[in-house]
């Protein structure tokens, strides 16, 4: 048997599709590499020799992908989230990323971090990180070495924010080239070119980023249409173009390589489409948005659309990194149009459940399932209780919301400490 | 100095009213028979012998009052949350409510629940039993053993309910008068009358409810306009009343003596004001609205009716015994009207953690503040790091939601183990 394989039994729950969960009682994984290799409920007479890691009646999941998320933001955790968005922004969130040019403060914040992180479940997120390159630099090493497969950004910035923050354009593509080219992360951990949004960014370095991302082939992250008065200051910011989105596509920045566009609450049919044909991912933050006032993702709209959707907890904004709050927000709020008495079917738990791991995976390929050439991200949960359907156990795993019931962790085959 | 005097000194916070947070940075409360004597900046001289319980720089705020919570429904926490009220209600509330007839079953329970409201920081509830007397009686023990101040409630239904939930009328009375007559709990733990609800109960069961609230001067808990549906269903069957309250009202369940009426979504100007002149108390249930999608309760519109108001957590149609969770949900939900473009300001958090703390502690008397005279009902918080300010580490505490922050819990001056 080859050197790199793992075998695990347990009560295996995934969602291949987002119509249901697919439950494999007493059931084997084989991982190869860090890939599984198949399903089996009855271990295959080639591995009879081999050892299993039995975790018995505990359910193994895949591992928890928040695809929206700022490191920099963690230590304001909960902090303020009754004011409105632009009173938050300025006395909590640019203060608290100026203090990350610190790299004493910053290894202690991103430490943090990513241990609450891999506390809450999260095997994979996209992170932004602050404008601060050397910093992001440290983010990268201690993801790295925590093991959690990331997307992470240095955030570029150089008009309408405070001094501090504000980067002369040129040093800012200067120094998000030198991070590209002598990246500090190991295999999984990536950077990803992260324009804050459109308000802030200068037309030059909108599009020396996007020159950025075709050289060197790099995802892109930014946010979209997260509020109206945000959309409105685009246009007038922008007025060449019709639409917010026509921004980040003139400049390379929305799906010419696979990028991730947070919130898109207030997006034409037209910009739907566009990101339908680009491939580029909404990323849904549904207590982000309730915390701020922001409003209500049309998340039905844009899955009947075919955008693909993940989920994201935006912390700050967001108040948890626990996904599982996600997930039910993300159900919650899908039932306000019927409160409401507008349209739209509100999301199964399988739905939401699959948007926060193969839905939100897929952006860092084959992520986020059980089926065979996927990594093996997982996590192993203990029931509350015996006598419990698996489906049930899963439920109450997310809702009851006690991180404290996963027991083990793995990424790409890798056993998390 | 009287032997039953405690003096604890940390960082206090608190509403005393719904305006803002009171908070009083290294100062001292005096307990005296478990009531607050006094908040002092300086120890006065009378005191100058006495042990001091030092908290250092830890929040010391009012401890959780839940009103609105079924810990019969316990064991089915999570599940099924994705789906519609009548489905959920008969395949998993009835069903699991019939097994708390089982002693050992009922204990089980109801240990679990009193172990998980104590760590989430709840010190006094409103809880809801089952039909079964003799649990009814364990869940009293079991709260009064662990200290935690609670009405409990026998529920009552004899009408439209699945066989083996279905009482006969006279026996429903007889059980809950020889309840009241001798009741189990000790001093902090109290009977309440619980007809489940208008649609499950007989005009006789009802009447002889009323004629114990009466005789027993015993406070009353039920639900009130949860959903359209159910307030159409009620118009119904009691078509001899103009309004759903007015079912209540007519045989003195109404605040003829203390009432707790969960939810309150769908109600008429008239039923507001017959609320506010009885004093009945709405329990805003807000992760149990959204989850069944019953609606959101316009609380701001109660609020500015001078309804008394509190928060409930409303396990098992809500997930979380958490009421740092139900905070976190009512100041997002009452953000809706700004999204979905209708009227009524968002509340601010301490107007949130003034319904959870005082407004719902009005219902035990004078609990959920440290004005004197107050029952010492209390939590002692650790911050989550140094450098916040002592609202800052309370927003944290609440939204960041780790319960294991707490290390130290009060109820009427006497320490929890």
């Amino acid at each position: 048997m080859h050197a790199d394989t793992l075998l695990v039994r347990g009560t295996i729950v995934f969602t291949p599709d987002a119509g249901a969960f697919a439950v494999h009682p007493a059931s084997y994984l084989v991982v190869r590499n860090g890939l599984v290799c198949g399903l089996f409920e009855q271990l295959p007479s080639e591995y009879a020799a081999a050892s299993v890691v039995d975790y018995g009646a505990r359910l193994i999941i895949p591992g928890f992908v928040d695809l929206h998320t700022h490191a920099a933001q963690f230590f304001q955790q909960g902090l303020g989230l009754d004011r409105p968005l632009l009173t938050w922004l300025e006395r909590y969130t640019f203060p608290q990323e100026a203090r990350l040019a610190d790299p004493a403060y910053a290894k202690e914040a991103y430490e943090a971090f990513a241990a609450e992180l891999l506390r809450q479940g999260t095997t994979r997120a996209a992170v932004y990180g602050s404008i601060h390159a050397e910093t992001v630099r440290s983010l990268a090493e201690i993801l790295t070495q925590k093991g959690i497969g990331a997307y992470v950004g240095k955030v570029n910035m150089d008009s309408r924010c405070p001094a501090g923050l504000r980067e002369e354009t040129a040093a800012s593509l200067r120094e998000t080239e030198a991070l590209l080219a002598d990246w500090p992360g190991g295999p999984f951990v990536k950077p990803i070119l992260t324009p804050r949004f459109a308000p802030v960014c200068s037309r030059a370095l909108l599009g020396g980023l996007g020159e950025l991302a075709q050289r060197y082939q790099a995802p892109v992250q930014s946010h979209l249409a997260e509020t109206r008065e945000e959309a409105a200051l685009v246009q007038a910011l922008f007025p060449e173009f019709e639409e917010y989105h026509e921004v980040y596509d003139a400049f390379g920045l929305f799906g010419q390589t696979p990028t991730l566009m947070a919130h898109c609450l207030y997006l034409s049919d037209k910009a739907i489409a566009r990101m339908r044909q680009q491939g580029v991912v909404a990323v849904h933050c549904p207590d982000s948005n309730l915390n701020l006032g922001s409003g209500v993702m049309p998340v039905r709209k844009l899955l009947s659309a075919g955008v693909p959707i993940g989920l994201g907890t935006d912390v700050g904004a967001g108040h948890t990194l626990s996904m599982r709050q996600a997930i039910i927000r993300a159900v919650q709020l899908s039932k306000l149009p019927q409160i409401v008495e507008t349209s739209g079917a509100a999301l199964s738990l399988a739905e939401a459940f699959y948007l926060a791991t193969k839905g939100g995976g897929a952006f860092f390929g084959r992520v986020g399932s059980f089926e065979p050439g996927y990594s093996f991200d997982a996590l192993v949960v203990e029931p509350e209780r015996s006598g419990l359907s698996p489906v049930e156990a899963l439920q109450q795993f997310i809702y009851a919301d006690r991180a404290e019931r996963i027991v083990a962790r793995y990424v790409a085959g890798r056993k998390l400490q």
